[in-house]
C-alpha cells in the first residue's frame, strides 16, 4: 500500500458501492456493498400508507448518506489505512435521479408536512411517469426545430430532468414552488459531503438538455410548455458546472468525522454511473468504444469533434472527460432478452441436463451455442424485445425471430437472440463510423463480458477486437480516479488512467470468415429494419394498435 | 347387427385398420389395427444389407396383404357377425405410394433377382428422393405452358406418379423396362381381392397428373423428359378409371377364403386415406370445407364447377364423389408446429405444473392460452415451419414470430401458433371464395379436433361454424361407405352417408366480436405474406440463401 488512496463512492439503483484503491497503482485494496434500507421505492412511501402510481420509482435520500457512511467505514477497516491515506473521494451515481431541496439542501420529503407527498421525494432515473411530459416536450421541440434536441436523437427522455420538473410542477405546484432547488441526487451527495452545491456537466449534459456552448433550452421554450416553468434552469437548476474529476471541495467537518476520513481529502464533481465505469475501464482517448454489457447496453465513446449521430442517448463537452466531447448510444434490451428466453422458453430436457452437469442453463446453452457455425441455423432475431433506443429512439418496437423450422433448437435461438444484440451494436458503429467518427476497438465491462461466446459474437459481427476491463468494479474505480485527479495527483484523467486502469485480462479478435458471413447476415438485419421499424404502418405497428384496441374491450 | 355389413380397410403409413359397420344405421361394431412388420422402409431393404438413400421411403407390399387377412379376420371374430352379412369392401390407401409389376401384378421386388434392388419396391407416399424428376417436370410444364399445371397450383410434387416412374426410368431403366405396370398401391389391393386391375379417379388426379376430358400429359410432352417416358401412361399406367365407390368386382376366391368372406362381397374402387376422412365425415355436397387437422392440415370440398385456384393441390373431376370436382388444398404443418413448441420452447416450471395436475404441456398451455383474448399478446407468427403448401408452393419458406416482448408467456406464443395456422386456412378460405366457390361451413377431423381452444380459435378466425367428425375412424368409416355403395345398398355417396354417417357430437360456432379482431390481425398476416413469401430477396430467402453458404464452408 503506497501513501495516497483514494475511495470511489458507486451509487446504483438497489445499493452504494465503497471501493479503497492505491492511487500509485490501481490496486484494489478493499470494497463494501451496502443495500439501501427502503430500496427502490415503487409502491408506498415507507411508513405510510400512501401508495404510488404504476410507473413510479423513488428512492431515500438518507438511504445515500448512511450507506456512504457504513461502506466507507467498512473500507478503511478492512483494509487497516489510516485517515489521512485517503486524499480524494469521488463519487457516482444513477441518472436522472432528482429530487427537489429547500435552499440549505433539505430534501423536501424530510420535512414533516410533506412526508407523504411523493413529489417530495427523490425520483429515481427508472420513475417513469412523466411520459405525457415528456413526449409534450419532444413534440414542441420537434415543431421549433430547437437545435438541442437532435443532440438527443430527436427525442426527450421520460428519465430526463425537465420531463420529471414538469410532473412535479403540473401535478403539485405548491411543491414545485417550495423548492429552492432541483438537483440531481449525485450532485447533492456531493454538497452534502463539501457544502458546496456544483453541477456535475455529466448528469447536466446527459439528462439536463445542458450544453456548454448553448446551455439549457431557453426560458421562452419552457414557458410554452408552462408559464411557471420559464425560469427552471435559471433558479432551481441553477449553479456552477464542473466537469468530471473537477474539485468541488474538501470533506467538510461534519461528514470527515461522519466517514472516519479526514478534511484533507479532496472531493470531485460527480458522474453518471455507467460513464464511471468507462473510465474505470480504461476509455481516455479517441478511436474506442465502450459498452456496458448487462440488461442493456449503453455505448460510449469520446472524440474531439461533436457531430450528430441518428437517435443518440446524448453527446455532451466534457461529459466524460474534460476536454472531449462524450457520445453515449444505448439498446434497451440485451441481457435481459437472454434472461426472458432462459426462463420462459428452455425444455425442461435442457434444464435436467443442465443440472447433471452442474451447468445454469445459460452455460449449457452457451456450450452447445458456441458449436454452431455462423449463418447455420437459419435464423435471425430483431433485439427490440424492449423497443430500440438507438438509432430509432421508439419505445413501440417489438422483438421478432424469423427463420424457425421444425428442427430449430434452443441452442439456436440462443445463439440467434445473441448475434441480433450484437447487430444492434454494429448498427450503432456503423452510425458512428458514417458521421465521421472512427472507431477502432472496443472495450467491454458489465456482466455479459464473462460469456465468451458473447464476446466472440461481438467481434466477429463487427470485426472489432474487444478488450474485456481488468476491474469488476469498474464504475467505483472510475469514480476513485475522479477522486484521485481531484485531490492533485494527477493533472488530468489521462494520465490517472494510464496508472490506475489494469491492462485488459481478456482480449478477443475478431475471425474474417465469420465476419463476411455476418456482413450478409447484418444486411438481412437491415432489410427487417425497413421492414419494420420505421414505417407507421407496419406490421409489427399495426400489432402494437390491435392489442390497444383488444385491451379496450 | 342388421343383416347388412360393410368393411372398410385404412392403408395408413405405419398400420392398416378395418371397421366393420353396419350398413343401415353406421354403428361401428369392431375395429382393429395391425402394424406393418416392416413399417416404413427407409434405412436398409428388409433382410439385406442395401442400404436406402436420405429422403428415401419404401413399404413392403406383402404387409399390406397380411394386414388386410389379419384386421378382417378379427374384425369379423370380435363381432361375431357371419360372412355371408358382409356385401361390401372399401378401401382407402395413402397415396401417392406405387409399385412396379409385372403383368400379372406380381411386385418386382417379390422376384428373387429383384429383391435388393430398391426401385423395385413399392415407393410410398413421402418416398422425397425424385425431387429433382419433380423441379424438372414443373419447369418444363411451365416453359409449355402446360394446362394442366395449374389444376395443381402451378408446381409438380416429388410425390406423385409421373417424378417416381421418371426415377426409375432414369436411375434404373432395367426395371423400369420390365415393370409391365405401375401401379397405386390402393389399386393393387383391389386387383388382388378382385383380379380387375382398375385404376381409382382419385389417386390419378391428385397424384398422376390425370383429368376426366383431358386425359395425362401427351407423350409429346412426356418424350422431352425421356424418349422413353412417353408411353408411360398410355402402357404402364393404363388401365380403366373407375370413381370411388364404382364396383371393381367381388372377392376373388382365394381373396374370400384368406379373408374369412365370401365371393359375394363387392369391393369398391380405392380411395386416397384423406379423401376417405372427408366422406366419413359426412361431406358429400357443396358449400361445405372438410378440414383433416393433423400434423399438417388438408383441405377439402366439392362444387359443380371447376375453377383454378392458386396454389391448390389439386382439382380432380370425380376426385371424392362421382359428379363432382373434387377440391384440395393444404397446409404443411399445423400440429407438427405446435408440437416443435412444445418439445423446444416450454420451460421447465411449466413441466412440473402439468406433472402436478396430471395434464399433458399440450393441455396446460392450452388452459392457460384459453384465458387470453384476441390480440392482447401483441404477436402473431407466419406458419411457415416447414414451406407452404397453398397457396404460394414453396417448401423453402420458414417459420416467424412477431411481436415479442420481455412480459411475452409461453402461452401467448402457443396461442399464437395456433393462430397462425388459422390465418392459413383463412386464407385458403378466401382464395376459393375469391374463385367463387363459397363455403358457408367446415366439418373437421384428425388429431387436432379434440382441442377444443384449436376449434374455437379457427371458428372466430374464419367466422364460420365448425362440425366435428362423429367418428374417430372417419378414413375408414369412408371406406366402408364406398363399400356398402359399391354393393348397391345405396345407389349414392350421399345417400350412404345420410344414413351411414352420425350428426357432429360437436359444432362450435364463431363470435362475431373476436372474429372483428381476428380480420384486423389477418390483414397483418397478409402484410407478412407480402413481405416475406413472394420476393426472392426477401429476407427470409436471404437467409436460406446465407444458411446454404454457410453449410458449405
Amino acid at each position: 500500500m503506497s501513501d495516497l488512496l483514494a475511495i470511489g463512492l458507486d451509487y446504483g439503483t438497489e445499493s452504494a458501492r465503497a471501493l479503497l484503491v492505491d492511487v500509485r497503482t490501481g490496486e484494489i485494496l478493499s470494497q463494501a456493498v451496502q443495500k439501501y434500507p427502503d430500496g427502490v421505492i415503487s409502491e408506498a412511501i415507507p411508513g405510510t400508507d400512501v401508495h404510488l402510481g404504476h410507473n413510479w420509482a423513488l428512492q431515500n435520500p438518507e438511504d445515500w448518506l448512511t450507506a456512504a457512511e457504513n461502506t466507507i467505514r467498512e473500507v478503511m477497516q478492512e483494509s487497516g489505512a489510516s485517515p489521512e491515506q485517503v486524499v480524494g473521494l469521488g463519487i457516482d451515481f444513477t441518472a436522472c435521479t432528482v429530487l427537489p431541496t429547500l435552499i440549505d439542501g433539505t430534501p423536501l420529503c424530510e420535512l414533516d408536512n410533506l412526508r407523504d407527498e411523493p413529489h417530495a421525494w427523490p425520483k429515481l432515473w427508472k420513475h417513469h411517469s412523466a411520459q405525457a411530459q415528456a413526449d409534450r416536450i419532444t413534440q414542441l421541440a420537434a415543431e421549433e426545430k430547437q437545435a438541442w434536441l437532435l443532440r438527443y436523437g430527436g427525442k426527450v427522455s421520460s428519465e430526463w430532468l425537465l420531463p420529471k420538473a414538469l410532473e412535479i410542477l403540473e401535478e403539485k405546484p405548491g411543491i414545485y414552488t417550495q423548492a429552492a432547488y432541483i438537483i440531481e441526487g449525485a450532485d447533492w451527495v456531493t454538497w452534502q459531503f463539501t457544502g458546496n452545491l456544483a453541477r456535475n456537466t455529466c448528469c447536466a449534459g446527459y439528462k439536463g438538455t445542458w450544453h456548454k456552448k448553448e446551455g439549457f433550452p431557453s426560458p421562452a421554450f419552457l414557458a410554452q410548455l408552462n408559464p411557471d416553468l420559464a425560469d427552471l434552469f435559471e433558479s432551481k437548476v441553477a449553479g456552477p458546472m464542473f466537469g468530471p474529476s473537477q474539485l468541488v471541495g474538501f470533506l467538510n467537518a461534519a461528514w470527515a468525522e461522519r466517514l472516519g476520513l479526514t478534511q484533507n481529502c479532496a472531493v470531485s464533481a460527480a458522474i453518471i454511473d455507467a460513464h464511471a465505469a468507462a473510465i474505470g475501464s480504461g476509455l481516455s482517448g479517441s478511436g474506442a468504444m465502450f459498452l456496458i454489457m448487462g440488461t442493456s447496453t449503453c455505448h460510449m465513446l469520446m472524440d474531439e469533434k461533436e457531430v450528430l449521430v441518428e437517435g443518440i442517448s446524448g453527446v455532451v463537452e466534457d461529459g466524460i472527460v474534460p476536454g472531449l466531447f462524450g457520445y453515449e448510444a444505448g439498446q434497451v434490451s440485451v441481457g435481459d432478452i437472454f434472461g426472458w428466453f432462459v426462463e420462459n422458453a428452455v425444455p425442461a430436457g435442457y434444464q435436467i441436463e443442465a443440472d447433471q452437469k452442474g451447468l445454469s442453463l445459460h452455460q449449457l446453452l452457451t456450450e452447445k451455442a458456441e458449436q454452431l457455425n455462423v449463418g447455420e441455423s437459419g435464423l435471425l432475431s430483431l433485439d427490440w424485445w424492449n423497443g430500440c433506443r438507438t438509432p430509432l429512439v421508439d419505445a413501440d418496437l417489438t422483438g421478432l425471430i424469423l427463420g424457425l423450422n421444425l428442427k430449430t433448437r434452443p441452442e439456436e435461438i440462443y445463439r440467434a437472440l445473441i448475434e441480433g444484440t450484437a447487430f444492434g451494436t454494429y448498427l450503432i458503429i456503423n452510425l458512428f463510423e458514417k458521421a465521421g467518427v472512427s472507431i477502432s476497438k472496443l472495450q467491454a465491462g458489465g456482466g455479459l463480458t464473462q460469456n465468451d461466446l458473447i464476446l466472440k459474437i461481438y467481434a466477429d459481427v463487427t470485426n472489432l477486437p474487444i478488450e474485456v476491463a481488468s476491474s469488476q468494479y469498474s464504475s467505483a474505480l472510475g469514480a476513485a480516479i475522479l477522486g484521485a485527479v481531484a485531490s492533485g495527483v494527477y493533472p488530468s484523467i489521462d494520465e490517472a488512467v494510464e496508472k490506475m486502469v489494469l491492462p485488459s485480462a481478456k482480449v478477443v479478435t475478431p475471425d474474417p470468415q465469420n465476419h463476411a458471413l455476418y456482413r450478409d447476415l447484418f444486411k438481412v438485419y437491415q432489410q427487417l429494419i425497413e421492414c419494420f421499424g420505421r414505417d407507421p404502418e407496419s406490421p409489427m405497428k399495426l400489432l402494437l394498435a390491435i392489442r390497444e384496441k383488444s385491451n379496450q374491450i
